[in-house]
């Protein structure tokens, strides 16, 4: 028997297909179903495109009683396209099916209040906790105004980042590489420090995942003295990939030739070299940038931990033991005590050829406090090893 | 159907109970089947006492036509029990079924002759990999000579030991100590550094495991310049716990207090206060210890991997991140660079409450320089997170 549960798992599926390609909109999949067959589906494809159930709806032929499945509350504004609540008015739908409510004050309830003022049968709150995973940069960027931050970091199982000649290319296999481009695409912008540039002169862009089938990334690079280089790849490739050099003081002479380059130059204030990154963040978030990968070294580490910005970790571990006490993964004193250090919990864990991919969520001081909580229960039993697809 | 494999498993399984008890000796299990029943089992339980093949027949009443499983192939030679192949030709047993042969020189090979040439139909290597990796210490001191090494650390996530103020306890959780209580009842001795006494000053004893369920692990010191204080916990407890102190240089005063206390002293060369461990490893390897757990700080740990002594690396990950570029879990310089660092194998990883349990091997020359090989592919399929038990 085919329940709501399995559509909406074949809902959250179609959902996924529109990653990299909605942001800062939701990851959305809808189905119609009649007489316990799919009749039509459709998801969220493109931002600024219609939303999954106009696809929907649009290709079933007859709707009459039939039920509409979609993973997250329809929108009842005008945004890029109209309300999808008034399309779904017009179809004589007799139960519709919603995942998760919409975060987003301007629909959050309204939506489904709105579909039942008109007489559907609305049931809501399935899957919620995978929805909401699914879209977890915008359920955080859509409440706080802020970016969904990830670190990301190749590590081996001591910790270090490179070798003592400073040599990190490659700590990791072929697997992990590939994973760490899909993370590129997956996100908004690709946050680096200027260590990080003077010393690897990295690309920072996609490769390897077909054009098209993700918007890029915008490069970001924390530089507060203006270092960066005019002869380094990422200034070199400015005016085909969109990039960013965060700034406390540039000299007008490197601004303008930055400029010519095409890099955008943005001015913040630091402290001690150190930027608020909380400032950085905001600005992005008006740049509609929902979705962050941290891609730098020790210091850009340890100052988005100790500053609070980071949602999410992700290591890729290759197993590989290098010594000694320098170049780890995080620098500084920030975090230097175990009573006051930066608490994770443990996600998924799969591997990827010889490495690890371990992901980890911040541990909060809410969980911290109670000894067991349901969630940490929860992902006691979900650790499973999959493979990386 | 029960078949061959069915059974075999099932006297591997019956082995592990002896594990604890048994070394130097292999763990070995037996059942004898008869008309597709189990009609008698049993398992070597401790050292000195019968083999697990002379139980399992000597329980059985008939044993006319019946099978034999047995793990490892039966000794015939005279030890501290006759030679089981002996004991086996008195039963009119019609089939023998051998898991693996002895690695033991004066039986491999020579065991499954004798009962061919005595009229069995004597079939073997089954679950062999199984069987080899459940008796690995063994494998490897009779092979070699030497102790099976593991070296066991409880890391953070950015691989630090300690915080900035040298504090450990507790960097992983309950169920990961628990994890370490058994690694140790299962090791025939524990390794640590003066270093690790000096600042930790542990008692490197077993707790919460039923005594009597194992051989109490013999504790032992790297101790160069003979620093170990007579006041540790190690020395206040020595008349209980076996304790070896390994020492360069010892005064006749100190000598004659620690063995007053009933601590052994052993007296090795030491290079730039460095021990060639293979020397400690041939002195205890006389002393019948075949398995090593080292349970030491970055020094001990760096001199163990870069001297190329240890067999198998067990991590316990906790997802903290700590920073900064004190207290790593490997120190020195002997490892330190990408091509030549110490590689390893991820065998198995498993949750334990909120950390990870990382088990892996190092990675042999013959394996770094073969692309994929059939173990590697193996351990790729293997890694499932399984609870501690």
């Amino acid at each position: 028997m085919k329940n709501d549960i399995f559509w909406m798992k074949k809902a959250i599926k179609l959902a996924e297909k529109g990653r990299g390609n909605v942001s800062p909109n939701p990851l959305v999949g809808a189905i119609v179903v009649k007489d316990g067959e799919m009749i039509a589906s459709g998801y969220h494809q493109k931002f600024g495109e219609p939303h999954a159930e106009i696809y929907a709806l649009s290709k079933a032929i007859d709707t009459k009683d039939a039920s509409l499945y979609v993973t997250l509350e329809p929108c009842c504004h005008k945004g890029k396209t109209p309300p999808c609540t008034e399309l779904i008015k017009k179809h004589e739908l007799k139960n519709i099916i919603i995942g998760s409510s919409d975060p987003n004050p301007i629909v959050s309830g309204r939506g489904v209040a709105e579909l039942k003022k008109a007489g559907f049968r609305v049931k809501t709150s399935f899957l919620e906790d995978e929805i909401k995973k699914q879209n977890e940069a915008y359920f955080k960027y859509i409440t706080s105004g802020l970016p969904f931050v990830t670190i990301k970091s190749a590590i081996t199982l001591d910790g270090k980042i490179a070798d003592n000649k400073g040599f990190s290319k490659w700590i990791s296999g072929s697997d992990a590489r590939a994973a760490v481009q899909k993370l590129r695409a997956d996100n908004d912008a690709i946050m680096t420090g200027i260590g990080t540039v003077l010393a690897d002169d990295p690309m920072l862009n996609v490769r390897d995942i077909k054009p098209g089938s993700f918007k890029p990334p915008l490069r970001l690079i924390i530089d507060p003295k203006a270092k960066l280089p005019l002869d380094s790849n990422i200034v070199k490739t400015a005016s085909e990939v969109p990039t960013i050099v965060c700034v406390g003081f540039i000299s007008s002479s490197k601004k303008a030739a930055l400029e010519k380059a095409q890099v955008e130059i943005a001015t913040f204030k630091a402290n001690n070299g150190i930027f608020n990154l909380k400032e950085i963040l905001a600005y992005l978030a008006k740049k509609d940038i929902s979705s962050i990968l941290i891609e730098a070294g020790a210091s850009l580490n340890e100052s988005a931990l100790s500053q609070g910005i980071v949602d999410k970790v992700v290591f890729f571990i290759a197993p590989k033991l290098i010594g000694g006490a320098e170049v780890p993964v995080v620098k500084g004193d920030g975090l230097r005590n175990l009573s006051n250090c930066f608490e994770l919990s443990f996600d998924t864990i799969n591997k990827l050829d010889r490495d690890l991919m371990i992901v980890c969520y911040p541990r909060s001081r809410r969980q911290r406090n109670q000894k067991e909580i349901a969630t940490s229960l929860r992902a006691r039993n979900d650790v499973i090893a999959r493979s990386s697809n």
